[in-house]
């Protein structure tokens, strides 16, 4: 399948997936277009402080499964009445039916010490791996595939998991994978969990001019 | 003008950019398409943590040069004899030149408090905001404009300037408008500051494997 890739398509028909993976695999060449669009991203002082891990073996899913449930119920736990009634209702990740998990890194060493533009910001760096995080979820789209960022899980369980080292910060557990569609309404919006707001409430010029909606 | 929009083209196409602003201005239209791009990022529990200033007002504009330059000269103090050279001849800003700023927030109250997704990983929030930023810069970039994200300056002086509340955090000031050319490579590679890794350096497959070069 060609990639269909006008921008600003792709940009609003991107979903976050959670039950729509078919459990189908990814072609290694689309693999790879997605993970050049990820690392073509822009970063603080061209430092490109980002690292790919792509986790396919199952025991290592699985286990990384059965803690995210767990984290789920902790959060659960939060919750009151309506709130704890819609979320038993909402599925929070694919890990097992996506074809691929894609751990994301940020490594502040690259190119330290120096780093231009982040003497005065430390999370310079951070931001640049999100940036590359979208790009690599519009590639992916635009490829056919769904993705899904799971964050219910805790960093040094992650690190442990995958050998990753101390000072590394993992950033995202991204489930890629095709998809029987993508749904025209985010999930926590068809839920009842929350709404998007519109696009005014957020923009503001020349002064912040209030909180918006929501 | 059309935006030109293939997904993989603008993603390689995309420069962070300093010295080619013309001066020129930004359509309401463009500005909108850009905005609401945006605004269509994935965020945590569809929290949608983002606000957006346009500045536009000169005086403003010039308050935050003045500053982002003094910032330059404190990342130059900590630079010995060949960065220093290099640095000297690096543009770090095109705050005047750019037709407007957009100045990208983060408010962590949005959709508080039990936002989904976030209980274990408080940053969640702030990765949302970024993945914003990166539909915006490419949104801009198929709109046939530059955006060149400026970090030399303290958060706090960003909030008196703008009038944006301490509990939000600013996370970009982005230099939007039109350009006379996108460079074919970073302004870093070019000035010798730091070079692109290859897409393999980055990448691990089921475990991290020792960090990529540079």
């Amino acid at each position: 399948m060609q990639p269909e890739g006008d921008l600003y398509q792709v940009i609003h028909r991107r979903r976050d997936v959670r039950a729509e993976f078919t459990g189908g695999t990814v072609d290694r060449a689309v693999l790879d277009r997605i993970l050049a669009a990820a690392h073509a991203a822009p970063s603080v002082g061209l430092s490109q402080p980002w690292d790919f891990i792509v986790v396919t073996r199952d025991d290592t899913r699985r286990r990384f499964r059965d803690h995210v449930q767990a984290e789920r119920s902790v959060f659960a736990a939060q919750l009151d009445g309506e709130r704890a009634e819609k979320f038993a209702r909402i599925k929070v990740e694919g890990i097992l039916e996506s074809a691929l998990g894609i751990v994301v890194t940020y490594d502040p060493d690259r190119g330290a010490p120096a780093v231009l533009g982040r003497h005065a910001i430390a999370d310079a760096g951070l931001y640049s791996v999100c940036l590359a995080i979208q790009n690599l979820w519009l590639a992916a789209t635009a490829e056919g595939l769904g993705v899904g960022w799971v964050s219910f899980y805790r960093e040094d369980f992650l690190r442990r998991l995958l050998g990753i080292p101390a000072r590394l910060r993992p950033v995202a557990w991204l489930c890629v994978g095709p998809v029987a569609e993508l749904a025209g309404t985010p999930d926590l919006e068809r839920t009842g969990w929350r709404e998007r707001l519109p696009a005014q409430a957020v923009i503001h010029y020349d002064h912040y001019s209030g909180p918006g909606n929501g």
